[in-house]
């Protein structure tokens, strides 16, 4: 007996009239007055569901058919034939049901066969791949990374998983989680009455890395091209729609190059997987325009053949200027842009992702290269239409003696990046880099307003059930 | 002008004559008597370095090549000629060289060319993907990244980002690390003294993962077939070559799986992966045969054509008894198999992988599903040579019965795996799955002995620099 999955089955790698097995969970049943019941079964493999058709002559039919709800899983064996009914190529005659798992009390299935909303699936996150729209979410997500691995691949990057658990703060600001085994009714006290942290599982103050990249840095200054990809954490308090404490993200970390090289890359990346979702993710994308954004797929299609504006952030602030009776505060430069002046300038003034380069240093973190007026740095923030920043880059400052300025300037001590400042003794290079939020692209891709969404279990301020 | 990587030379991707420019860094300088210099110049695209001639006709032959040290930073413009030195194939030469970056005082570059041992590369981590030996480890690494990524795609899984911050202890046991915003200087308390957890980002008191399994069968129970790939956390103190704080696991997890199924499922992973570290990685592994363990290419082409040895945990047991001589504590039933027990099952007496099959349930977690005897679990590890056990795996128990009775029996409060639970109230299904550690893997693959030399930042006790 032949195993297949739906996929493979609804694809048309199958030989009509073959007996095989399909296992999956019911998604509807119905019967028909002629003795026919007729079932929907599901197996995540792909968006479609699999019809079976069922007499009502074989074995089971009264005592456990008729009785089958959503939800319930079973295997089905029985010939493929060619579908009559619309939108689907095959469907299958059973001969066989086994039912593996029945349903306790299908009335209070939290996820019966009716419309839910997202806002009540993530209560149910544990069930809510087995819905239409979240399974469709985990097949995109998937694809995409995928995408990621593979066009990175392709192009001669490496690989590097950068520490999770770090000492140091790359940004010099933000809130990090701290990471500990004190016990915390019991704390290790200094003479002083501090906190003897030289007891903690490291000998020191831990926290929960936000960014991958200075680590990358140094991994890029010896292999030329690496990636990282893998989970990141802000301890924001900011209950929005656009953040999580843990996402995931990938950086790109490149040897030799400046701002405009990696500004390609990323448009490029960007464009390779919008074009392999596409492709690869057809029906997932079909439904989201018809239940979420009826432009995804269009916007998509659209942007393939598109350049991506490149402006100055100066260029920017002098846009926004003009039509500042938008806004509710003042435009200056020097201000960091808001996400409303963000959305204006992509989803207003030119319809199209817009490359904001060249930010004012004083609005940046340390690392980032200082351009010859001594005002601004080498950075670029990527935004998309209907969501803003999904990807904000830099060239790394290489030369020694503006790095320390920098850090001097800042009130960071540089004895605290001595490793970081070594990359810079010894065969420095240009090199840049830029951060993709894995999340916010799912965002853009789907249309989906809210992150939790679009990653199995979030996790966010007073959010860690599951 | 043509910019090209070393790989891309090497491998001959280039026409002959052609003019081109390479970036690197600087391995070896030697002059010769007839006004020529020889640079290998290296840029981590592979483990070959690049064989560069430089006449001393050249405008800053004087002032700059013949200063040229282990570690500086070049681009080199020149054309590629056929080589004659044995080894490679092309050679450039140069008609141009810019200095990039220095080395500051070379004579205390941390890694100028000479032998280093791996203890000693530990402690400059920042500068160690530099050598041969670690450059060699970061592109194993990543193509068993992409093999695995991509073997899984192919076989119909999904990639599933579990969560590293957790409210729950998959295992029921383990060090688990605290992650907190409290401030521990000042931390909020109850009425009754204890602190409040309520304060705390997530309201509750929370952890590192140890494993995404519990959230990876949610999501198995809805798409069939997922994997993670992603770091995990233990907070053991024990400083061993095997143990890190911090390392990154594969765990598949598979709807409608037996024990045999995923046993069957991870025998095909190992060899698929094998295989393609020996096709992709040849040069590395050439070179890890070298300095690392002249057997690793033999061991790992062997096991290609070789079935896994399957044995029961008790015949493991009457084997070992009949060898108990050899072991510092007497051999019984019910007892866990120590590393050195391991060893000699895979290392002496079979000297294959070994598959060990059906552990007692009192030495394994809740979750597996208890066999008919009411004594073993449904658990498989797997152990290779050289280096124990890779990959461990089980059946988890999908009967509600039967897990509630396990939590129970092990003192576990059932409430706290509601979710668990309910995966088990809708629509049950037999699944498995398994546990790699990709650094494990590594070890194994390349010889190296210690576990801190195989991921780029090693945290472990008191090891948390860089």
């Amino acid at each position: 007996m032949n195993k297949l999955t739906i996929v493979e089955i609804i694809q048309g790698h199958v030989i009509e009239g073959n007996k095989i097995t399909v296992y999956g969970w019911v998604r509807t049943r119905r019967d028909s007055r002629a003795g026919l019941s007729f079932l929907t079964i599901y197996d995540g493999s792909c968006f479609e569901s699999l019809q079976i058709v069922i007499n009502n002559n074989i074995s089971n039919y009264n005592n456990e058919v008729i009785r089958l709800t959503t939800g319930c899983s079973v295997s089905i064996t029985g010939k493929i034939v060619k579908s009559l009914g619309k939108g689907q190529n095959y469907e299958i005659q059973a001969s066989q049901i086994e039912v593996i798992g029945w349903v306790n009390d299908p009335n209070t299935y939290p996820i019966a066969a009716k419309k839910h909303s997202l806002e009540y699936l993530r209560e149910v996150a544990h069930l809510r791949p087995r819905t239409n729209i979240i399974g469709a979410v985990v097949r995109i997500r998937h694809t995409l990374a995928q995408a990621i691995h593979r066009f990175m691949n392709e192009h001669g990057f490496f690989w590097v998983s950068t520490p999770l658990i770090t000492a140091s703060n790359t940004e010099g600001a933000g809130e990090m989680f701290r990471v500990s085994t004190l016990d915390l009714e019991n704390l290790p006290r200094l003479n002083n009455g501090k906190i003897n942290y030289d007891k903690d599982f490291f000998g020191k103050e831990a926290f929960l890395t936000v960014s991958g990249q200075l680590n990358g840095e140094s991994y890029a200054c010896a292999m030329s091209k690496i990636y990282t990809f893998g989970p990141t954490f802000r301890a924001e308090n900011s209950n929005t729609s656009r953040h999580l404490a843990e996402f995931w993200m990938v950086e790109p970390e490149v040897a030799f190059a400046t701002l405009t090289d990696i500004l390609k890359l990323a448009e490029s990346l960007l464009k390779d997987i919008f074009k392999i979702v596409l492709n690869e993710r057809y029906d997932d994308m079909q439904f989201f325009t018809t239940v979420i954004n009826k432009n995804i797929v269009n916007r998509l299609t659209k942007i393939l053949n598109m350049n991506f504006i490149q402006i100055d952030y100066t260029e920017a602030i002098n846009i926004l200027k003009k039509y500042d009776f938008n806004f509710k505060n003042k435009i200056y430069w020097g201000m960091d842009l808001s996400s409303e002046c963000e959305r204006y300038l992509v989803d207003k003034y030119f319809q199209a992702p817009v490359i904001i380069q060249n930010y004012p240093k004083n609005i940046k973190a340390f690392y980032m290269r200082i351009n010859n007026d001594n005002k601004t740095v080498a950075s670029i923030d990527i935004l998309m239409p209907g969501i803003g920043e999904i990807i904000g880059g830099s060239q790394r400052e290489e030369r020694l003696d503006y790095l320390d300025n920098r850090l001097f300037e800042m009130g960071l001590n540089k004895e605290d990046y001595w490793w970081y400042r070594d990359l810079r003794k010894y065969g420095t290079i240009p090199h840049s880099g830029f951060g993709l939020g894995l999340e916010r692209l799912i965002l853009y891709i789907t249309g989906i307003q809210n992150i939790r969404d679009v990653i199995p279990f979030p996790r966010s301020s007073r959010n860690i059930n599951f």
